[in-house]
């Protein structure tokens, strides 16, 4: 059983009718309705709760975290975000949705801006898999079109990947690497590009196989073999010193 | 004409007569005389200097920067950081030595706790070139034997690196991904470990080749084609949404 | 239920009576009774049966194949070693062990020579984790201490593995890339260093932990999601040319 | 000074006349022609040459390789093959251009089947640049579009690539992974898309450009630091086994 926290900002889908008529309850809960498995065991937060949903029970019980945040990047407060960075590296997978991107612990795990072009213009999107071994891509076909979606362009500024899944074309001729995988300390990280709210792009089922897919790749037994660091007796006898 | 400046935080070589005696006017500046050669315009800065040296116009001049801190990382201001942090993701080259593991500058590029184990006990080490069709091998001997040296051990709590191109055996048993090269932004990084500040490493004509190199190699035209970023019109016409 | 085939050219243990002492019915047979798990089935096979016992059949069978050869690559037929490669660009997982990074299918897949230096010395080998997030080091400690096996050296000519994960450390001064994982088509491949013939090392039970791990690893459903090459009809209609 | 050979099938230069018409003189003539510059000493090489021009003495004296080929992959001999394979490993520079994915050595050299989508049609290609810090890329703008060109597409079987440089866009929808980086043994590669011998890509500047970088970042001094192996001494003396 592996405990997943979907943590959403939910402002678009209480501000803008749009957004709500797609979402009426909040990407959150339209993702854990999705992603509805019975190895999951699924909760979910939001920016309004106190201390963001994120306590420092909820984080030490999550195996894996999914973000989708955009418009109120800046009101999510530092302290939770360290916290969210530090249980990354200790082993908590994290799984960052599209405006996700721009999202401080991101960026924070990151090191670079997360920087990329953008254009909202309902345009035709299609994923290709250059992965097809990789667990992610498991059971997904190897071609996934979303008929509009907004669309986000290179230079996308990342580290290298440690692996590149997927890769989107866009009507209006960008590519972007929308799939990438990265570890932090024993934790693993995956970039998933689809998902503006103004498309229902998170009831497709392949796009929710695959982001179920990274939540088993991500889940790893954080609380064992945690690395030992500082300072350390020799294995093997040293010559001494003269 | 690489325009390079060695940052060292001084303080060990001022406080300790066994570190005075390797290194009297510093570490920086026996990597500024070690390194001297005809394609390098080479200044140094220390912690103690305003802004710790680095001012805008010195980073804005700097194409690569060397970095060396021990006790002293919590010192270095943060706003300074930030402007190192944002040079190198705009292409300024950092080369980042021994205890620098943990300055300020690498661990918010890397995003991890750049953590490892230790043990000064002069003990021998012995680096392996993994990689030797990498440019900052060039004309290094595949094999360097440093007799007396700090141990680093892993686990090195740093990302994959885009190379690895030298792997450290010590007598008391450990190994170490000693250098490896990263990327962020434009701005390209390498991590070299050898330098404890109580031997004469940065005497040593390999260990000073090896550094040579990763100047030239970390040094890129990093004020052409900058990466464009935001909203972008299509290279290619739309269908028309109905 | 993973089939597994443990592939032995079985020649030292019937030839040299040191290694027949260590491993009697072969390291095959030391092997599949190691590596005995309910979610494995497993069958072995050796050089002198027809078509060295990887016949069409077991291969099509085959999840995983484990490959330990020496001194008998090159009485394996070049027609056999094609279908390996090809099973494995199909998707057939291949855990290639020590000496058998000489063997035809690793040097085919890795266009290398995979070449290394060497030392049979009895000397201690201390294995490091340096990727402990990965699927194969679950579960293991984060160093395995073997007390004596024959050095392998860098430089090790292997393209960059995908994942480097283990680190060997010898008494005599070298390290190894012991543990390394690699993708071709859509085959998973884990190159793992210990196993010389004159050492017990395939009853370590660590070693045997991360063999296991790596089989569970590397399968993948190698009948779904076959990519599609060739000609390719366009997905969105093309302006026309004139 | 680079030692540049340019090998060419010159085939369908001579066959047909849409290509005779772009390419009067073979694609080989005119690369040499585009990329002439004062560091390049260009030679070119074709398959119907004694040994198709690829002698021991051309290929012992050439830093760099450049390979188009498409009709004819099977009519080139294996034992040039086996050559150009083993001087890469040796550290000659390896440019492949276009249809070249199917080349023999390419494919030795990689160990996958190299296989992709295609399609002739005339239509638009934009590629882009997802590595702007990379030496192949200095001086490159972020973007090249050629008007027409054939349709790569995904899923292209190569191992992972050690740099991802550039991906494509198609009009028909597809990605491809364009710009690739490999390094064989001491040996670079360089894959490289365009130039399908119906359009007049070799002779788009920016083309030329990348194809031009690519042959500086490929040339290593080969004959420097040859990686040493086989039995090897102990640097650190050993325990005496009981």
């Amino acid at each position: 059983m592996l405990n997943v926290t979907i943590w959403n900002e939910f402002v678009h889908e209480k501000n803008d009718d749009q957004v709500k008529a797609i979402y009426p309850e909040g990407i959150h809960k339209a993702l854990a309705d999705g992603l509805n498995c019975p190895e999951f065991n699924i909760r979910t937060a939001t920016l309004e709760e106190p201390q963001h949903g994120l306590t420092d029970e909820v984080l030490n019980l999550t195996d894996v975290l999914l973000w989708w945040g955009h418009m109120a990047h800046d009101r999510v407060e530092d302290e939770i975000v360290s916290k969210v960075v530090k249980r990354v590296q200790e082993g908590m997978g994290l799984i960052v949705l599209h405006s996700g991107h721009f999202s401080k612990p991101f960026k924070a795990l990151m090191g670079t801006s997360c920087d990329l072009k953008w254009r909202v213009a309902g345009e035709q999107e299609i994923l290709w898999s250059v992965n097809p071994a990789h667990p992610i891509m498991s059971g997904v076909n190897t071609q996934i079109i979303l008929e509009h979606e907004e669309m986000y362009g290179e230079f996308f500024d990342i580290p290298t990947p440690d692996d590149l899944i997927l890769v989107s074309n866009f009507e209006g001729g960008e590519v972007f690497r929308s799939g990438c995988t990265f570890s932090r300390g024993q934790g693993k990280i995956f970039y998933f590009r689809p998902g503006h709210e103004t498309y229902p792009t998170y009831y497709n089922p392949e796009i929710l196989k695959v982001i179920s897919n990274s939540i088993h790749w991500a889940a790893i037994n954080s609380y064992a073999n945690k690395p030992v660091f500082g300072r350390s007796e020799p294995v093997r006898a040293l010559k001494v010193l003269v």
